[in-house]
């Protein structure tokens, strides 16, 4: 068997493009953003944090990239990364991110210890906690490996996963943190993911209104104990106003404000419009080509199942409205086109169903601005499931 | 910032395992293959294609691994690969495999040009074709690198994406394909994907039918042109004992039937028996972990939308019927626990909704037996889209 030559091989293979390379040119399916529009996204949700006197801690589980979080930092002025796993704090930790939450439970033994490794990297380290055995475990590992872990008490305020549901019982987890020494009680996370994705902003705002109820009780009684919380955190794209007119909430955490997908572009606002139409952009597009046209009336592209995720419905053809990508299989997606105006090798921009899965099947993002690739910035923490 | 040094990171931030760890050790979540039970599946299908005098050819978009391939080749007698992507196929050319078959349209031209590429690496290579001007685009690819391309004419029958649909259509293309020097007219791809997962084992025997009567009909006119198939290929899990007593396919491209999954394992075979019940093992679980139990009827589990794909349903969970997965989000999967059984850090074996998809977001598959792992093996095409 002969080697391949490098000259021998094409873009393609490792990357979907380079850098300096025309938009055209870009090899499919990928993921493509453009810059323009992510950054006037990041600098907007920026903007409006600051002048609610929030802090945005910007979610990285969506992105999994170290650049584009410290675009949210730099541009956007997030003071820093939430990620649910302990391998995505792993990366943005040696990736210079230094301010680093898992809002998330970290139980099992070897979790533990790495999370607790994390300041060596010289981050900030913080995690969530629902559990009073779990308490006893983080502070065994701070101890042995000698550094300080904070904790936040996750209140389940509607999302029905993680988190514990009166504030008895935030009081007590809160209590067992701060009597642990090499555990620091910093707070709550309270994060309602149910209704983000609620069409109706009055539904959206009543479940929210329910979730600040709970927090209020709780953050009140940890006072009246002597318990400051440094963070309480929670919000995403879909109620962040919510939080942020609360009172009681100091931390926002949204991820797909930046990326936007057809999923959340559907919700409203407060005056009936989508929240893709003015409030954010899409910035996150998969590029998709033509590959057959066999038949008059579909053409079969080559973005599938192993392009993206389609937990939240099918993909939307961004700009287009005379053609539908209406089928998804594991290699294909069929594209209606009963116009016959596609042909093999057109391209087209797809906006994901939902954009956290469907950047987790991707190795890149390819940055253009100006019908020019410009960048390439690794999907850092993909696959970082553990 | 200080360096980490690799003696303090755990098993987890690279891989999920090492050999010879205890299977309890594993982190989660991730895929781990039964390797007896992997065995004894590649093994069956190998046994059942020679004694129909069949060749398998098997399907590598399926797992994406040269380890699976190559123990599909050695120890199930597997023919060669095919794949869907030209980025998969040089991974499995540049891992050694020496007979590869792009089961679908190579039409971009830098795609045409690294396909072109991949007899340098020593692999027969060959791709479908179903539009003529695609033709004269693959002989300028092969007479531009020096090298030869098989082509299979594709025919539609049934899965309504990329092919031809008349005996006509295919007549025209693979004399196109004959008469382009640098290029050979290898036989048919006409696999039928829309019928592989329906449940009724008649349902799939009259669709399949109709397949198998399209073919034949494209092959007798073929060979009254003096044109001989080398390959009829098609067949799937849920099919291929219809193609295999068809006279008229010699090549099947099963998949699924390595490793099983929870949407495969509900159709029923001519006894009206599940396919997971007898006919093939699930040798592919998604190792979950409990991280939360906070609430006392439902436990948190770590393998959501990032651990797998639920385009074909939610997983189910191996060898327990006390408990059940019933609810996915992006980073938690909620088990019904009703008695309460689960506690933190408990493990399940989750048997995924669709094996393809899912295996494209993890790196690695970890080999287990007799509870321990035996080995690691990387999902080596993982992400290969392009």
């Amino acid at each position: 068997m002969k080697d391949l030559n490098r000259d021998d091989l094409e873009v393609g293979y490792d990357v979907p493009a380079l850098p300096g390379m025309d938009e055209a040119d870009i090899q499919t399916p990928c993921l493509v953003l453009d810059l323009d529009a992510l950054e006037r996204n990041v600098a907007k949700m920026g903007d409006y944090a600051r002048s609610r006197g929030m802090r945005h801690r910007s979610h990285g589980k969506m992105h999994k990239s170290v650049d584009v979080q410290k675009l949210q930092q730099e541009m956007g002025g997030a003071c820093g990364v939430c990620c649910q796993k302990v391998s995505e704090a792993e990366v943005f930790a040696r990736g210079g991110i230094t301010d680093i939450l898992v809002s998330n439970q970290a139980t099992d033994p070897a979790k533990i210890r790495r999370l607790a490794n994390l300041p060596k990297l010289g981050a900030r380290t913080i995690c969530c906690v629902d559990d009073l055995a779990n308490v006893a475990d983080l502070l065994k590992g701070a101890t042995d490996a000698g550094t300080g872990i904070e904790c936040l008490v996750e209140i389940d305020c509607g999302a029905g996963r993680c988190g514990v549901t009166t504030t008895e019982e935030v009081v007590a987890l809160a209590k067992a943190i701060d009597a642990a020494e090499g555990l620091t009680f910093s707070g709550i996370q309270a994060y309602q993911g149910a209704m983000q994705h609620l069409d109706s902003y009055e539904e959206r705002r009543a479940k929210t209104q329910v979730a600040i109820d709970m927090v209020r009780d709780a953050v009140d009684a940890l006072k009246a104990r002597g318990l400051d919380c440094d963070i309480v955190g929670g919000g995403g794209t879909g109620s962040y106003y919510f939080e942020s007119g609360s009172g009681v909430y100091n931390e926002l955490q949204c991820g797909s404000y930046a990326f936007m997908d057809a999923d959340y572009g559907r919700i409203l606002d407060k005056d009936g419009n989508r929240i893709d139409d003015g409030e954010w952009e899409n910035a996150l597009f998969i590029l998709t080509s033509v590959m057959s046209h066999a038949k008059a009336d579909k053409a079969i592209v080559d973005a599938g199942l192993k392009a993206q995720s389609v937990d939240s419905g099918l993909p939307t053809i961004f700009g287009r409205d005379d053609v539908q990508y209406v089928k998804c299989s594991d290699e294909h997606g069929v594209v209606a086109d009963p116009q016959g105006v596609l042909k093999v090798n057109d391209k087209l921009k797809l906006v994901p169903g939902h954009c956290d899965p469907t950047c987790n099947v991707h190795d890149w993002y390819v940055g253009v601005r100006g019908g020019k690739v410009e960048t390439l910035w690794p999907v850092s923490a993909r696959g970082k499931a553990y």
